[in-house]
């Protein structure tokens, strides 16, 4: 349910119906919009009496929410989530280019391309320190080594970190590190997770599972929001189909679905959603034209000395191609970068 | 294989070559290209001795061409294909949009949709008289009463007419009116339709199948090709996948995909590849933002009476909307219309 | 509409329905039952007065079809519809088995592999005369030559043939020598070719589309009733999906769901479904326990020389095993073979 | 890399083997067969030389293994794996039956379905206490309080309790209870869970991810068994595809294929792999038949009133006649149960 207040509302009013929904043993969630306060109430098993909270002081309306998505939904919440980091955006018509390698290697290889990347215009700085791999004996990124890495790269360049967080044990340690944590794709469901990065004060980019619908996306970012974390970014990067052509089949019919059922940003990583280095630049436009918040790309400077995914790294100089033809088209859709 | 001639041949040079080939057994297609004639050699089962063409006047190589598909490919035409149809282009940097109805319904639709579309700047009229229906009870087309009426609104708008043909009996048919032969997807792989196809002189947009991937696209246009007809341009329309929010899954990186491995051109129906109508308008900057030739919409003046796909139709106004979008994204990746 | 007769109802007021129906411009199809006689309409675009029949003399009730698929629905008729071609049988409760090489290769090698299928239990004799290949450059089998193969491998082994048929020009020729007519998987929804198989009299047998949903079969199968020809047997041959250890994914569950919406008979193509020898003799065995009426199996005495699908066909000697597996197996769920 | 020892090897030699592998850095993984001895080692991340082996007393060969796979594939181990609990076994000739309600309710509900699926001769309790659920706002499960009715019901039933667990958190809270620890599919590349899981010693019931191929699903238990837990039973149960007349399309084949690749057992779960109560006898059986090494199956004695997943679960009454058909044809197929 989503209780909507009136103009002019005052801070009383608000506590006192977030106190009223908490007695009955659910919870609220207010939200602040440019137009309206509204408290979103989760929890409840049925629907709940409109006139419950109807007559309270402040209250215009009480409105049953018909998405199986609620604090994530556009019925919510009308305005765009725009998500904040240091002076940094995603989302409200800033167009957000996350670019870094894969994996953290080395101190001179982060460092080399977070300076290359950044001189380019790049907006965060991307790469592993815990790595998901399918096979157990393959390299598994260089874990808080690497985050320190990050952090020395950040401290050169000013890009803030965007990193993946593989369990709830380390989360604390991700987030100490990290402005941005990384739900990847293989933990879209991985409940436990989402519960915790949910109760930390971290923005979340969650990425869509490999046949995770779009619906099944938004209810994995509801478990974050649930929890009291709406500083979501949501990124499409492809789903496994029998197309094989590409790794996966970018899906970007993704972003304007997104659009219309939610007010989270989505931004768009060609470099999974392709797995060829010569598809991510057409793809990376494709995205800003089909109205992305921004799009996630791996640069590495020797993609073919890569520990992981170099087939789909950008070249440094390809990435000041992309950036140069990607800013042309998200200007036409009214995005800045 | 591949005989390429060299620069300053004669005519006779070629005919004797294609003598050679014809005397095999075997059948060849001469490929006039910017830098050089270049001669198709097909039908052999195994690998032909370089050597036999070699050592012929005018010959400067012989080369076997590595993919399966082979008069279709880049190795063996290195220059963009480019469809003529009168004063209308496909190809060679002309971003062409062909717009119209899904169903011819009645005559007056049908001319009045098409004067919409052309004032707007559509350069091809589209619109099904022959209707393939999962139903046998469905509506399934004008036939020869919508080709006629195809006919009256290329009189009264200019716009050339692309339209869908069916079957072999039905080729010369739709031929004798339609500017451009449409293979619908369900027929990709109508072997007998695809030869009969190849052997009229007619351009023909090959859509690719639902569950195709871009090899077997192209296998497709090599059937064709092989009959003799080289005016072949390709559509993506879409593909089935479990993914839900929309009617088919657009797969956008078909585009760069066989931009690398072929020379035909390749436009995209983000009208079937979404099925929605709210969805068509982003996906169409994307297919121009990622490098298409072209785009294939339909357009409906009351689709919720549409006979057919109404819910994936544009209204009027959105098509004016998606032109004036679409115009300036194709111009920034090098394409005019 | 089905129009459900009283029982003892005699021809001439079935006749009187039938003059009836046809004089309202809708189609007829008588459908006689074991327990009773009814009579589907087709051809209505909207809902038809039940009052219209039910004052007729003879009739019982004339009640809606809800499945979008009408003549081969389970609604329309009760009872298990039986395909006999001779002394053989398909559907009511006999397991058929229909084996062959893939391609008809050379007369000795089709009578060979007739006689050692034969020799193991097989009912009906598969091969290729009209090969749809995905390649120009493949061989596309010995058409006519073929035919007249297969009609001296019947002589020689008293197995009636099952091969396919490509376009509606070769229908009358492959109808002259074949006694079950196969439509592949790739000409499912060839609408032209299913009307054309749906006015000859001679028994179908229709294969999956790789991206078909078990409606859409059934609305094909639909196509070829609305003609008159009810003689129609389905086939599983796997589905195309991410799945990568098959070269299709076999949907088993097809067969039920077949069989609860249907009155039609479904067999199974294991060699298709899987597209590797090891794996067909587990699934042949498993088609056979979910309930299959058959299957359709690839056999060659010596696959590694076949001129199309080696790999997944059987040997001889594995054909002998997996008959009498399978015969066992059947037995338990009610099959004869 | 696979060391294989002489038959009659000594303890001493073994340990020896075992030693030199720990100093170069590596883990030595001895593997007991019934004809040979084994060790095989992991952790190398090129390739080793077999000469440092070779020359050791108690050595026959050194082997690479060629698998991305090592330690559950077939190459290093021959013989098949069996897992036992208490008197029960799956594998080896066994087929097991796993059997009870999607999520514990109540104490009445568990214990009353326990003793209906032991009377019907099941072999293993199933019932989820942590569920993962798509919606935070779904039921998730009693938890540990549904652990303790899982003992009760064991208690009274005999039957040892196979349930899932959801994060590393509650590992030793689960394994505490039950007897089998199941990864459900959506944690299937849940890393930091495996190796978990890995570290314990309870056998495993890995679950196929709903869009993994069966590569995947071996690489994700060789994390377990990397960790030094061998004792794992897969689970098919439906990948995700466009085909919706189930909800998961049941992927049989991944039987034989599990089957030549590893010696770890599988099974098959036909409640999720369908979706649909009337599909599960049909698939059961065609599981039992592919040579399956038991099955997963929900039965509720209520299913419209069950908190979760009540459309696929069977009915006690139904549960009987599938253990009665599967009875006799896992018999056929060299099983017994």
């Amino acid at each position: 349910m989503l209780i909507v207040m009136k103009q002019g509302v005052t801070e009383a009013e608000v506590a006192e119906v977030v106190e009223r929904v908490t007695a009955m043993g659910l919870r609220a969630h207010p939200i602040p919009g440019s137009l309206r306060t509204a408290i979103g109430v989760t929890g409840n098993q049925g629907p709940l009496e409109a006139a419950l909270f109807e007559l309270m002081p402040g209250v215009l309306r009480a409105i049953a929410v018909t998405q199986p998505f609620k604090l994530v939904s556009r019925e919510v919440r009308h305005d765009d989530t725009v998500i904040k980091v240091g002076e940094r955006q995603i989302g409200g018509g800033v167009f957000a280019v996350i670019a870094g390698p894969c994996a953290v290697e080395t101190e001179q290889q982060t460092i080399g391309i977070a300076q290359r990347v950044a001189a380019a215009g790049a907006h965060f700085l991307r790469g592993g320190a815990f790595k998901p791999r399918t096979s157990p004996y393959s390299f598994q990124g260089l874990e808080e080594k690497g985050l320190r890495i990050l952090v020395k790269a950040r401290e050169e360049t000013g890009l803030p970190i965007v990193t993946e967080v593989l369990d709830t044990d380390t989360v604390d340690l991700v987030a100490e590190h990290a402005d941005v944590l990384q739900i990847g794709a293989r933990n879209m469901q991985n409940y436990s997770l989402l519960k915790r990065v949910g109760r930390i004060r971290r923005p979340v980019l969650l990425k869509r599972g490999m046949s995770a619908t779009v619906d099944e996306l938004l209810m994995s970012a509801e478990y974050i929001a649930a929890e009291g974390n709406y500083s979501i970014c949501l990124c499409e990067r492809g789903v496994r189909t029998f197309s094989n052509h590409t790794r996966n089949t970018l899906d970007l019919s993704a972003v304007p679905a997104v659009k219309s059922l939610s007010h989270l940003p989505i931004i768009v990583d060609p470099s999974h959603g392709t797995g060829k280095r010569d598809k991510v630049i057409p793809m990376a436009r494709a995205a800003a034209a089909a109205g992305a918040d921004g799009l996630m790309v791996e640069v590495h400077a020797n993609p073919d000395r890569a520990l992981s995914d170099g087939p789909q790294a950008l070249l440094p100089d390809q990435f000041d191609t992309m950036m140069r033809e990607v800013r042309a088209i998200a200007a036409l859709v009214g995005r800045t970068l």
